[in-house]
């Protein structure tokens, strides 16, 4: 935090620019020598307060046990031009004093050093209005329709929807927006020129042409799994909310939600059948309380969404004639018979009311079509 | 309260028990007079605090307002016997002095003025451990199967189930109990000598053969809409919690469910498939935070029965091998490759460790199983 609050003092004219390249350039070299969250690269980077003062210490050995620790990677990557890379991949590099630097991330406390982005959306507007969406890889046919669907009502709430381009329903999601014509945004746990999986090499292509796809990891990185944790934090982070969808007991998709809450944004499950495994996840955080139970994409605009904008509507079955009744009136309509008639008196005493009441209530029941007179007797009509 | 706090002071002798039956017959008197929740006839007993005398004013033509409201079924109820009829039709009165009276029931404000009571079980007893399990009449197949193994669970886990008798979860969830060999109890809407549905009279019969059917309706009695809805506070009052199986947004059971909330019971409801109408009301109820999420017998238990006894272990995946792994050893078994193997330098260079913690963490990986030697070399194993 101590960093960030750093750079965002202007220097001005040459001596801005000169910075931020030098900037620019230190977080490079950080994410291509450390892993996403290495306690002690944060500790570095508080501590000096400055990017380009900690790469500077690193490079002259300090601190020691850190920089003999990085000292292979940091050999290696003082070779590789990253600026270069990017421009070859039509990525873009995005550090913490940029504009689009989605403003979420500011609240992590292990943050990235830099973005890798490909696509044409601008990250900070497209995030302003943000929900994740995540989910089983090994979902059912239901998870995946309820991705696709709620995707498509947040496309209409103009919401942006953010996923890890993962199977099951990450795709479902990404799926469901791109049907709506709507903006999605992939965050990967490899770098931006790894496609994975390779399965999805059409959707995250699709993605990057309409959408962005995002990463903190450098060009060449490989998927390992705890860089999925990692990647984990910056969409729960960088969004509105956080949605879970089908999710086993013990998953990435819960980790995620965790790490949304912990965050202090919203997180909502999709609930289903208790005899299916991947929703167990989502009734486990709904028990849990981590997680608002939501069924459709009315109620995450709710929990996600601005206040009173979004708030949903109540569901609710369609109001009946009976409703608007008064309680003597209600009690009449109740031992109202429906074949045979009854006589007022007979009424009167199956309610336990007085004639005189039953007779007022008769004609306000006749007026709304509840009651139907014959002679002198009365039935439902 | 202030008049059964009254019934509770205990006289001795003779005349307790002419005193008692004074009461009885007082107390059913009400019952055929009034309908269950008349509050009229509630704010009489509160202010004589004795049921007796509360009748011989009413007989007497106080309070002259619901006397002559009262009077034609006044009249006719003293012609009853209904300590006959009940003698005839197998079934016992209760009153709330009775040792065997629900204890549950003297926490409603308006309780009933007696029960009538068939069948061989005790209710008291019976009731101590006890859960209502409580649904829609149009329930899905979903529904019922939830409510016959939520049913069959309680029984194993020596719960009493009482329900409705109703079509749909109610019947499925007595059926339950009985294929389990367990006690369920029924509360009826009407006159323990009616049978409602009447499609459900070999149910409602077994029932009184091996639990009880209950109700505070006098024999005669026809199941009027509102007289469900006041049938609904008995049996959330008289157990330890409601739990809601299927329910439509608007529907007796989520009533039954609001009134044991309201009475300080635990809540809860079984989630479902959202596109289910049926799971809405569910969905709702746990969305408002009236009800906690359960989906199972065990999960019902935890929400009802005593602490610690009761107490859901977590659902929860088996360990697995990295579960125990030091984060250095999380770190190198990640970068591990699969096929190939990797030197001890390409290791620490890919997870960016020092070569030593590299060498440190693979030997516990290796004796775990998640690593193996190739010469100098190592891959996953």
């Amino acid at each position: 935090m101590t960093s960030q609050a750093a750079h965002r003092v202007a220097p001005t004219g040459l001596e801005r620019s000169a910075s931020a390249d030098a900037e620019r350039a230190a977080r490079v070299l950080l994410a291509r020598i450390s892993e996403p969250e290495d306690p002690a690269v944060h500790r570095l980077l508080a501590e000096t307060g400055d990017p380009v003062e900690a790469v500077a210490g690193l490079r002259a050995g300090h601190p020691k046990a850190l920089a003999s620790r990085l000292a292979a990677r940091l050999e290696r990557a003082e070779d590789a031009d990253d600026v270069f890379i990017a421009e070859r991949l039509g990525a873009r590099i995005l550090i913490p004093s940029d504009p689009d630097w989605p403003p979420g991330l500011l609240d992590l406390q292990m943050p990235p050093h830099c973005l890798w982005v490909l696509g044409p959306v601008a990250l900070a507007p497209a995030l302003r209005r943000s929900v994740a969406l995540v989910g089983a890889r090994a979902a059912t046919a239901y998870g995946l329709d309820r991705a696709q669907e709620i995707a498509g009502g947040l496309v209409e709430r103009h919401f942006t929807v953010v996923s890890g381009a993962a199977f099951g329903i990450d795709a479902a999601a990404h799926a469901g927006v791109l049907a709506a014509d709507g903006v999605t945004i992939a965050v990967l746990a490899c770098g931006i020129d790894r496609v994975y999986p390779t399965a999805h090499a059409r959707l995250i292509s699709t993605i990057a042409q309409t959408g962005a796809v995002v990463t903190e990891l450098p060009p060449g990185s490989a998927p390992y799994r705890m860089r999925f944790l990692q990647r984990n934090r910056l969409i729960a982070a960088m969004t509105g909310g956080t949605v879970v969808i089908e999710a086993a007991l013990r998953s990435g998709s819960l980790q995620t939600a965790a790490r949304a809450a912990d965050l202090g944004r919203p997180v909502g499950a999709v609930p289903g059948p208790v005899t299916s495994m991947p929703s167990s996840g989502c009734h486990q955080a709904i028990r849990d309380q981590l997680a608002t139970l939501v069924t459709d994409a009315a109620e995450v605009a709710d929990l996600v969404g601005g206040f009173g904008v979004d708030a949903v509507e109540r569901p609710r079955e369609a109001p009946r004639p009976e409703d608007a009744l008064s309680p003597a009136q209600r009690a009449v309509f109740q031992v109202l018979p429906m074949g045979r008639s009854a006589s007022v008196e007979m009424l009167a005493e199956r309610a336990a009311l007085d004639v005189l009441s039953v007779q007022a209530s008769l004609g306000p029941l006749e007026l709304v079509g509840l009651a139907r007179r014959t002679g002198e007797r009365w039935l439902r009509s």
